[in-house]
């Protein structure tokens, strides 16, 4: 997978790119990664990425062109990248999307910073609109290194099997249980009896019993979609009911 | 403010912390960034900071000691920092909480990679455990990012004013109306006539009009708590009973 990311500060993503997931991508052959700056499509001596808008206003906007210029420029070939706008608008991002997106080719990301994006990027040159989440950033950036990781620790050889778990965990539709290493006495707070027992069957029962504990506390919209037994279901009725007599 | 950032991955940060909005709030003496590893702290020759679960299972957990030591080692005054655990079973990181954080003197965010984190960590260091989003990534690195850029732009001094408009239109709890430059005709792509009518009575209703479209159309959430005249809610009004007749 080619993944590109057209901005006006490549040097952000130099420690991105070059550590962790996204080197070993690289190192397998899985990814390729490349910041380009866009100021460099700009037309003109003075290379201007941005202008006032039309209609008056604070703040600047970003001109068409070199946005414009440089993913032709980034595209050459035949093929249909997916061209993704990093913006507070978009659509939020998920994991189903980033399955989606670690189906394509080519990914160019389009980030903005400070500015308002020229609103014929939006009409004529992207696919895709995306938000991480609810709050404001300064760029789109960060975003397109959340999106990008997310995306490539979903291609086929890229992740060991060191991080499955972490993936299945997120699959079962519920948090994770608590996990506990050595010692089982660390400067005087203890690892739960019953994972040093020695008995899977009650093992296995104390981390789903956990699992549900921590969803319901944290994130009981979680739970309208889990896949849980009747007497789950009761379990939960019953912590329900303990809450409302507090 | 002082952000210290607790990492297996310190060269992550280079680009981010050194760029940008952090550049900014640096040189301006607002904050000051760290990226700490924090396998400096494990105890032994082999500075070990992972080791298998307790209770058996895939997927290393991160041992309580480097961590507790490092934290310890950061906060050395009688100062209390927030100290914040980066994962997915965390709270949704929103703007409210950047303005609760951004009100802070010291932050300290704890990264895991891969592993899981001991419960102990949990239960008896942090005071915050923050998620940016219902999507896996593969550690807490990109999420700190967010959340330091998120919280720096709010302190006093760091931003002009060529943003301040950007932060406005989050405010209005609408999302924000679509932004031209020139040229008016960028090969055969338009800018809408009122913005260049001059007309401003009619580019803020324009304007208006279409934050408000956009809103319904892309995050119709928002507009339970947004701030709107009877007018725009007959607008909605009329647009959800022409989506119907469609």
């Amino acid at each position: 997978m080619k993944i590109d990311v057209l901005t006006l500060f490549p040097e952000m993503f130099e420690g991105v790119f070059s550590s962790s997931i996204m080197k070993k991508a690289t190192e397998k052959g899985k990814a390729a990664f490349r910041a380009v700056n866009f100021r460099d499509y700009a037309e003109g001596k003075h290379k201007v990425v941005d202008d006032y808008p039309y209609g008056g206003g604070a703040g600047m906007v970003l001109k068409p062109q070199p946005l414009f210029d440089a993913v032709a420029d980034l595209k050459r070939s035949a093929e249909q990248p997916r061209i993704i706008l990093m913006c507070p608008q978009g659509e939020r991002f998920t994991q189903t999307k980033a399955e989606e997106l670690a189906g394509e080719d080519h990914l160019i990301f389009l980030c903005g910073h400070y500015e308002g994006y020229d609103e014929r990027v939006r009409e004529h040159l992207v696919t895709d609109e995306i938000s991480i989440g609810d709050y404001v950033l300064t760029g789109g950036e960060l975003g397109a290194m959340v999106v990008a990781d997310s995306v490539v620790r979903l291609l086929p050889g890229v992740l060991g099997n060191e991080d499955s778990a972490v993936k299945d965990s997120f699959s079962s539709g519920m948090l994770e249980h608590p996990h506990y290493t050595r010692p089982a006495d660390f400067r005087g707070m203890k690892v739960p009896d019953v994972l040093v027992s020695g008995n899977h069957k009650h093992i296995d029962e104390w981390r789903r019993t956990e699992s549900l504990r921590r969803t319901w506390e944290r994130r009981p919209d979680l739970l309208n979609t889990a896949d849980l037994t009747e007497k789950e279901r009761e379990k939960i009725n019953q912590w329900n009911h303990e809450k409302k007599l507090i």
